[in-house]
């Protein structure tokens, strides 16, 4: 398979939004080193733009982005794509409305998957943003396709766009790789306060029709 | 209503003062994303500037801003008004003294929002700043006035400049806009160095004479 | 009393020092907004520079720093100095080994002083810099020579460059201004780690030999 | 001994190397102040690249770093090296397919050193980078090969490329200095994680098994 002439234009402008997002890892401290990565569907093919494995953010360039079929073989780049590929394309096969995801350590959130424990929703941006706690998948060793299995058994079970894999961290989704930095940087801050709220007591749940409320309205009239 | 030609100055100058206020709080790490926003009331005029709804905080512009009424309607601007327009315009109406009302969900201040506990004062920088405590306002749900009168009823039995919202986070006012920024920089800041404290043992209380007594010379003596 | 001619060209290098080390004080995120200060004697004069009161760090210039005498009263400036002015005359009158010194309300230091707690000394770094454990000075209020008398007092029973006053937070001093700020960085560094390893189990204490035989050696042999 | 022709190349590329590399250092929040350190071998010969002792990093040149002897004696350079260099040429002659050592203080790894507790092995992350548990090496003071000795001895009996000395801080290697500086970054970052996962809760252990897997699979297939 190759890139014809009809999907080269989406496939650019992919490799500069991919390419340009890896700053918001960055930039929101969500990465250490290498360690995280963002890819995108692009749209209307089974195709998808995700970062190259072990490469510096700093040194990224949207030339350096490796264009995979939603299988995991590359198609375009001269480098071996994310060691995350096999997963993400599992999700893109599986989640015809997911078009980015996101991977990080982030630490507060790898926290919780430490303990396989989900975050329970006790502030109203997370019922916001996740519908509901952010759940936990399975432990599963990368190589096959037992994380991207996880993941999907996960989210589908879910109204959240995020899930912590046990002992590994979390993987978020959204309609574009836009929205998936986006959950990946709002799982951490609730990650974190969450955190911080049950080091010294106890958080105060919310009612969970407060919580389908406060999800439905911000799904729907929230931004411009 | 429409703005007429003597407030277009006044109006002018506070858009671009409350765009410029946003960089305090993401300098001051009590934002992720597009989570907080600042508003000021146009000073003799029953109006507002307040930050667009959903709008990442580099891309905001003097002209971006939402010029509103005091019951949120908007009165200029191209973009939706944040969604606690209603709950600021709700204090502006209710606290004159009020020039400037900040909220964010800065991760130790939520933390105590979380678990409904007010912010004990065990600093000498609290009691200056806060004149005691840093109490905790009710649950409530956007949509209607129950944040604002939430926001009201609390500072009005408080000398604090600061409320927990409970579940959500902090509002604070000031004078003017930079006051409200001021004092958010300052709650999540004591909110944080106390949390710190009571992770390890207990925080020795300050006696409530002594309290009151920097809280005068502070608000009367400090500055310029 | 006026400046004369011969102290004139000290005044002017301290007056950029000091300046200048402000901006390591939030490069190091030791302070909040104004909350913090650093001032450095004018050697063989009985004179001192100090922060203004409330003043922006980024608005700060040479000339906006204040001359002061060692009983705190101004000499040269155009603005009011820092509220800690008295405290620091008062060092500088009773400790004339003293050339520099620093206040901040850093947060895990603070949380310390919150707490009246000494900083146990657990790592060689702490060993190095500070010759055992950061004492507690007593609570003060702000407003005669109590805050000074009470660091003087702390400093004079301790190996200590640093003392955390009780509720308020760390002075710290030095040899001249850039001493007591490395002071001061170092202070909110090891009682951050400090904090961190008490907070899931308890340190292991060094020998009172081991810590003379380290603080001996680093006064005498690091650095160039 | 002097620098020969045939050796001035590579020690002219490892002075930039080296200089440059500090800058991760602080761009991760590993270090305060001055206290920490990277080296390189020099390939093939019986040299090391250090930091001159108790220099600021904003004031690193290629030129101001200290080449020594793996006896720690100063073969080329204006400044005294590193206090930690007899450590450091301790470790190059003992363990042959070392390339370069970084020391930090960074705080969370330095936590765990103070209670003398290796962090377990409970992320992925973790099994990638470390193969294992990061362990701690004994209490040494400065002055003699002690330290390095420990490190050596610590290393030798485990997979890992770090180790927390006891009340001292990480020390990590690698193939060359930028593998050395990773460890550094990576060490930090599961300290952390590890640190909040445990705040509140018990992390999940990773089979032996897996871990092996997971350790072979990044060092043999990751990256380009």
């Amino acid at each position: 398979m190759t890139i014809t002439a009809d999907v080269a234009t989406s496939v650019r402008a992919l490799r500069e939004e991919v390419c340009r997002l890896h700053g918001e890892l960055t930039r929101n401290q969500l990465v250490s080193w290498t360690a995280g990565n963002v890819s995108a569907r692009v749209p209307g093919h089974d195709l998808m733009v995700i970062k190259p494995s072990g490469v510096a953010y700093d040194d990224l360039t949207p030339e350096s982005m490796v264009v995979c079929d939603l299988h995991g073989e590359v198609v375009d780049g001269d480098l071996s794509p994310s060691s995350d590929t096999a997963a993400a394309a599992y999700v893109y096969r599986h989640l015809p409305e997911v078009g980015g995801i996101v991977h990080t350590h982030s630490p507060y959130a790898t926290a919780w998957a430490a303990r396989g424990e989900p975050v329970p929703c006790v502030l109203t941006m997370m019922a916001d943003e996740f519908g509901g706690e952010i759940p936990v998948g399975p432990f599963a060793l990368i190589g096959d396709d037992a994380i991207g299995r996880g993941i999907v058994q996960t989210l589908q079970s879910s109204s959240s766009c995020a899930v912590l894999m046990q002992n590994h961290g979390p993987f978020t989704v959204g309609k574009d790789a836009r929205a998936a930095v986006k959950a990946a940087v709002m799982c951490e801050d609730v990650a974190r306060t969450v955190h911080i709220a049950r080091q010294i007591g106890t958080p105060i749940p919310i009612a969970e029709a407060d919580v389908a409320s406060l999800f439905d309205r911000y799904q729907n009239v929230y931004g411009q």
